[in-house]
């Protein structure tokens, strides 16, 4: 597999005081690479969570969904090539006996241990792999962060990982996050996993809060070609071994200032996402202002980041704006023609619903050819906003696809 | 262009009384080829029509859909090679510029004159081309149905027309259509346009509610990419050369086998426009059944249909029923997993949320290997079923939208 053009290098990400990783080969295809990852949270650990909206998630989805009730982490286990998903009872046991065994090794709950999987969808799980490749991991020495995130990897290019800090209550605070994904693309082996680790204090409702507005505002702003995963998982655990007053709510010292660094965090972990989309070449931001709302100019971005014309019409390095006005009409959202402007970069190509006359192409053509393009669009109604990311679908993304057999 | 391995022969298709086609050389761009048609229409005949629902229609479109209120029509005009979208006041004046030319030529008013135009967005039609272009159609002989299909072609790789006859008040009434597109996909050559022609006597409102419902059908469950035109136009002219008792409403003796031959027609021109999809070498049929409504079936179906992991997989002849899946699951309509079954041709591969056990992979493999491929969607939920038909999404649909330069 080729790394994305799009890649970034791996960052050092400083430790995380109450998180220990390990990794395993617990043989889930026939490769020899770590497909196991298994992180010990301390005692204590809080744990929040977005899951997939699919209507046809995997038994891990909903196992997840159970255990954030009650808020409590001690593990995570992610399984990478194989995603569980669409496998009935034998899937669901597959997660039990997962959970079962990390209670009796950590002496917690099954409640306490999250599973993540991802690869192949409609393949049960086999419990023999997991358990023996868990066994293996909990006489492992413990890894890095780069161990870790090549671990939950499967067609991703590049690992990826992020690491930021916040001040709470005099102390500083580190997060670090993982992610693995070629985009929001699900089945098979692509599905989106995403991981943030914190040495914060905080109560599961305050952190459950918190990660809801920052995946608003970052994993639901990035598409790569639309298809929403049934594996689709970001969590986050907080160990609170920075020993802050604990974070509560949203008025106590620090709070505003956590929330932004997990905003910050997820949105450098989303993006990581889009530069390694299936077959990417350009990474595209797309802003919608002027909408009558932020739902609407979500809707509107949505609609022009996946459109393939204007995806390929990227990716050629063509400033094809009528292919913009397009997937602006087939929104469906408030939307008048004589009040439409639309750039690339900083140049303006049309205005008030007309072609600017005379527009110079040279500075467009010279956006487009780089690896980051922005697409503006000015509604004209109202204050709505919203900025989403995507790449462009080249050839790389049907051969990724088409050429491949599952 | 190569002509699409999905083609069909244009067939012989008869006159029908009362309309009289002629095409001409506008020159709308550099091409040596008619690009203007011209139908005119006896007096007395009446129309109906369904637009495209884009927020930035073309000016076409909004004229039509305020000519469609009066329910006459003395003449066609069909541009190509310009679709006049997103031009403002110069585009509205270019088609007031034609329906008048047109109502002086005839004897009629403005209003009685249809126009549609299929091109490239954001560049005024140029009011003297289309003048010289209606000039030279007054005066140029008749032509026949096949002349017409070429001319109102864009990317179109080959010419489509479909007919059908039907019983109506002791006579048989004749039934003919001409479309061009490559799909619901709109911006710069690919507009769907289509038009269909019978000398069957009717009221307005008795085709409008025949046409709307044909419609639902037919061009309403095609998808080649999931991008809605800004031009998109289908009109249904009526005659009434048949000399039949009108049909007013659907208790008039015929009015069933009108709307059955209308229906049909409409189904035979929507699929050739799939046949033409750009890049197409499958055509894919998806069929949904058990869902908790029709609405809720046409939903979930147009999400497999529009899912690139779906349309890829089928390019790459891959039985790949784990994007089904994931493709039921992001639709947001009710789903139960544990319900659910899947096949390919009359193959099951999932029934009941699970993997068949040890089914033969022989007979999908087949029947992936041929041109038409059909998915079957059981949801188990209710009595709501829906059909729509789509194409496989191949490096031919990249290179005709990422290596062409506007």
């Amino acid at each position: 597999m080729t790394t994305s053009p799009l890649a970034l290098p791996f960052p050092d990400l400083p430790p995380v005081s109450g998180v220990m990783l390990r990794v395993a080969r617990a043989h889930y295809k026939a490769w020899d690479r770590c497909d196991l990852t298994f992180a010990e949270l301390t005692p204590g650990t809080i744990v929040a969570g977005v899951l997939t909206q699919s209507r046809c998630p995997s038994p891990e989805v909903e196992w997840c969904r159970q255990a954030l009730v009650l808020g409590r982490a001690r593990a995570l286990v992610v399984n990478a090539g194989n995603s569980n998903a669409f496998t009935g009872k034998r899937g669901r046991a597959a997660v039990e006996a997962i959970a079962a065994r990390v209670a009796v090794q950590l002496g917690c709950q099954p409640s306490d241990v999250f599973v993540a999987s991802t690869g192949v969808i409609g393949v049960p799980l086999p419990i023999d792999k997991a358990e023996a490749g868990l066994d293996a991991a909990f006489v492992a020495a413990p890894c890095g962060w780069r161990e870790a995130a090549d671990a939950i990897g499967t067609t991703d290019t590049f690992p990826k990982g992020a690491t930021t800090t916040a001040m709470v209550d005099g102390r500083t605070v580190t997060l670090v996050g993982i992610i693995k994904g070629s985009g929001m693309i699900a089945p098979d082996m692509a599905t989106m996993l995403g991981f943030v680790f914190t040495d914060v204090a905080c109560e599961p409702a305050f952190l459950q809060a918190a990660l809801a507005a920052a995946n608003a505002r970052s994993f639901s702003c990035i598409t790569v070609d639309g298809d929403t995963s049934t594996s689709d998982t970001v969590l986050a655990f907080a160990t609170g071994a920075a020993g802050n007053a604990p974070l509560v709510d949203h008025d106590c010292p620090g709070a505003d200032a956590f929330r932004a660094a997990l905003a910050d965090l997820c949105r450098q972990l989303a993006l990581l996402v889009v530069r390694d989309g299936e077959g990417a070449s350009k990474l595209i931001e797309v802003q919608v202002t002027g909408a009558e709302s932020d739902r609407s100019a979500h809707v509107i971005a949505m609609s022009i980041a996946n459109s393939p014309l204007v995806k390929t019409a990227i990716a050629g390095g063509d400033a094809n704006w009528g292919r913009v006005v397009m997937a602006v009409g087939k929104a469906g959202e408030p939307a008048e023609r004589d009040r439409l402007s639309i750039r690339f970069g900083n140049t303006q190509v049309a205005r008030d619903g007309l072609a600017v006359e005379g527009y110079d192409e040279t500075p467009v053509s010279a956006h487009l050819a780089g690896q980051e393009v922005e697409i503006g669009v000015e509604l004209g109604l109202g204050d709505g906003r919203a900025t989403v990311w995507t790449c462009d679908l080249t050839h790389g993304y049907i051969s990724i696809n088409a050429d491949y057999r599952s």
